[in-house]
């Protein structure tokens, strides 16, 4: 792995965003076109709606432009539980640890924002490994398995990192 | 048991279904009032938007009134996977098998929209242990259990049935 670049973080969602969002995660050629315009809506709901929207964003910028993104929210009807929904790299940025930053960097702020929990939902299927490596590197763990729920042979699984348990200011 | 009272179904949402929804509701002294209010919003939200809500509801009516309902969709970017948001049963009705009539119509429903699994999200708190053995007779098995989900010492219990094995007709 080289470097991780310098990157800035920024968690207000310009208007040009939902352009940059569906840039990066096209890039990654991993999800389907459906997949891709809810990532699309979510910051177009964000724009109209505020925080009363739900979803948070934070952007990675290096150079002058976007090279990642993750997009967390509160779970509603619960205390402390937070999704991270999701989080993508351009392809050309990617091996470098943008996504390693940009996990830390939500898990920063959704300390800060009260949470104790972070869940990410993925599929089981074998495409999914990778992600779900990248997820357990950064310490969650598989909670759940769902069989069949996206459909006949696609699992989801449920991942958790605890954030209530660790060590104030990492 | 007493014998099961003469219900009839009813799919169709009436503008008056928001305040018979409240009336059952609260009437069971069960749910908090922010979950009353999310339970009449679901109801709202399906009479301004129709089935585009992806809120469906089942409202068992006995002598002229509505004696309980239930309320289900279809879970986004999933094949054949619902989740049973709500159920609930006046209680003045209740003991005479009014809910496991709607758990039945509501498994009739789904499947002829296709459903092949019907999800249950509940708490894992005491209080919640008959609504846990509710779903059990009725064939509901606990697949996941997420420790902490609602908040500190209240666990996310996930219940899931599979009527894509079970012969049709049923």
């Amino acid at each position: 792995m080289l470097e991780p670049p310098q990157v800035a973080f920024r968690d207000s969602v310009h208007p040009s965003d939902p352009v940059a969002i569906r840039r990066i995660v096209e890039s990654t050629s991993f999800f389907r076109p459906d997949e891709v315009e809810v990532a699309v809506e979510l910051a177009q709901e964000r724009l109209a709606k505020g925080e009363a929207s739900g979803y948070f964003f934070v952007f990675a910028e290096f150079d002058g432009g976007v090279t990642g993104y993750a997009c967390y929210g509160p779970i509603a009807c619960t205390l402390g539980s937070f999704d991270l929904y999701w989080l993508a790299v351009d392809q050309a940025h990617q091996g470098r640890g943008v996504g390693r930053l940009l996990v830390r960097e939500c898990e920063r702020r959704i300390r800060l924002q009260g949470g104790r929990r972070i869940y990410i939902e993925t599929s089981g299927r074998p495409q999914y490994k990778p992600t779900r490596r990248f997820y357990e590197h950064c310490d969650y763990q598989t909670v759940a398995v769902l069989a069949d729920f996206y459909d006949s042979g696609d699992d989801k699984v449920i991942l958790v990192k605890r954030i209530d348990e660790i060590a104030a200011g990492v």
